[in-house]
């Protein structure tokens, strides 16, 4: 066990949060990372009022000590009844990401609810704490999904980030092992979110096509696209390559937009056309070879932390 | 004293290496490296044979005893007149870089050599392995400079490169202080290589005005331009913004090379055209906030690091 102000705060046994992603993190996931000893996050941003009701209860009902919470991506604003389900529902816990931490944080801290945002550059970070934050998350380039405009990587983020602001930081983006996790904590960080990694387990809600595609991906399989627009990383499929072609053409954003159509998240990522579906994935799915059940998984990357850190200890070497 | 691989390769005190940056890197400043223990490179790149003769010479006269090694970029190839420079002068240590490290490995291992190669993808590090260099520096899409064109970050990187090869495996890209240092050492490599930190030096050949534009520069202050061409890394100058519309827009590769010129590095490095230069750097230039001399920038990375991996150590919190 390794304690620090993210175990304190979320009162979980490992300072690991699963990312709540979309299509792939439903009630299943977020309750095996809990009782693996993390943090585990509904996606409730491609879910409807109903369906995050659902999940959320199922969520409650298995883990009623909690270790879960939702991911809520704003984008703009979030609808009504998405925020009825998690005020009436009793959430206690929720991640926000993609839009103003200004707009919802202090709503939801006032419902009760420990409120971390999800940013991509040390200055956010303060924006984040200003607007109230219990935590902030640093998500750097080399994540999977949706990604800052300015590119700053983990690496990078991270420690400026950790200078930046007194709320506990934690670090994402590219971490999907023991190693990463303590090479995060070694950069100030109090806790990691990882994503990538928890798509290719047993109670991911991903298609099993998408499963196999992000374990069968290579280091260099995934790009970030649509940089002008709203950048996303993902594997490069078919879909992906005609996308790069088209934006190192200097395509305009109606071509952009058209090659990118609607529901192609859903089609790749749930419903398993690996060709022709985005398949949102960070660079670490390179590193990914197997499908374990998240509860290992989180066992696992806690464990193989505090081995790194024994072995790195100055006074035994 | 931390002992790694690379300390016992190099002979030296601390596994930090200075990067061998043009324009920034003479005998000096690899010198005042060298003698806060870490080991300092030479940036063969922007020298002549006859001034790269004059730089070796003087560290051979300042440091008989190691300590420093050159940077070479080879970039298809390397003129006769620079290698024979090299085999001449007895260089003891050489970092080869851009290029394939097929071409000059055999030949300088066969004169007597330490040699590295500095590559940026986990596959290639493997062809680095196989053509039988002492250890590979892995460099991530954040550093500064010529950077690869798949855009891995330091964070997954390192640790792939650490699993995909034997000999030691040398972090770049993003680390700046003891904290990332620790990271890189976290998920497995040996020793970092440290290039942005070391523009901002005393002994650091570049432009008084460079060192304060890097200085000054802000967490998001730097962009990779040339992603079609020869990627690379620098401030968002005016010069770089003008590059960067005309990116946008999907210029071709005459335009782009037109807005490029000649000697635009040249210019802003060693010039001090701080506005019409190409001025090469890191992410990492968002953290660096003063002009240390590099020995005692070298003594404060390897405390901080120090300090880090014993508030990380299991056994005593």
């Amino acid at each position: 066990m390794y304690k620090t102000r993210v175990t304190e705060l979320f009162g979980i046994e490992h300072p690991i949060i699963q990312g709540g992603m979309i299509w792939v993190a439903g009630w299943k996931l977020a309750v095996a990372v809990a009782e693996g000893g993390g943090l585990g996050l509904i996606g409730a941003g491609s879910m409807t009022p109903a369906i995050l009701r659902e999940h959320v209860r199922k969520a409650k009902a298995a883990r009623p000590g909690g270790g879960w919470g939702v991911n809520l991506p704003i984008f703009g604003s979030v609808a009504a009844d998405t925020l009825a389900v998690l005020l009436e529902e009793g959430v206690k816990v929720i991640f926000t990401s993609g839009g103003s931490p200004k707009l919802y944080t202090r709503m939801f801290k006032d419902a009760g609810m420990t409120v971390a945002h999800v940013t991509s550059t040390p200055t956010l970070a303060v924006k984040c704490e200003d607007a109230g934050v219990d935590a902030v998350v640093v998500e750097g380039f080399e994540a999977g999904g949706h990604n800052g405009r300015d590119e700053l990587t983990t690496m990078v983020l991270v420690p400026q980030a950790v200078d930046a602001v007194k709320v506990p930081v934690i670090a994402a983006g590219g971490i999907y092992d023991g190693r990463g996790m303590a090479a995060a904590l070694a950069m100030g960080a109090a806790g990691v979110q990882i994503g990538t990694r928890f798509v290719a387990t047993a109670e991911s809600s991903g298609h099993e096509a998408f499963k196999k595609a992000v374990v069968d991906a290579s280091p260099t399989g995934t790009f970030l696209v649509l940089r002008k627009l709203i950048p996303v990383r993902v594997i490069k499929n078919e879909w992906a390559a005609r996308m790069m072609k088209a934006e190192a053409r200097g395509a305009d954003d109606d071509e952009l937009l058209e090659i990118l159509g609607a529901k192609r998240n859903r089609l790749g990522m749930f419903e398993g056309d690996v060709k022709e579906g985005e398949l949102e994935i960070g660079q670490a799915a390179g590193a990914v070879r197997d499908i374990p059940s998240a509860t290992d998984l989180v066992r696992r990357i806690a464990l193989e932390c505090e081995e790194t850190l024994a072995r790195l200890n100055p006074t035994h070497r």
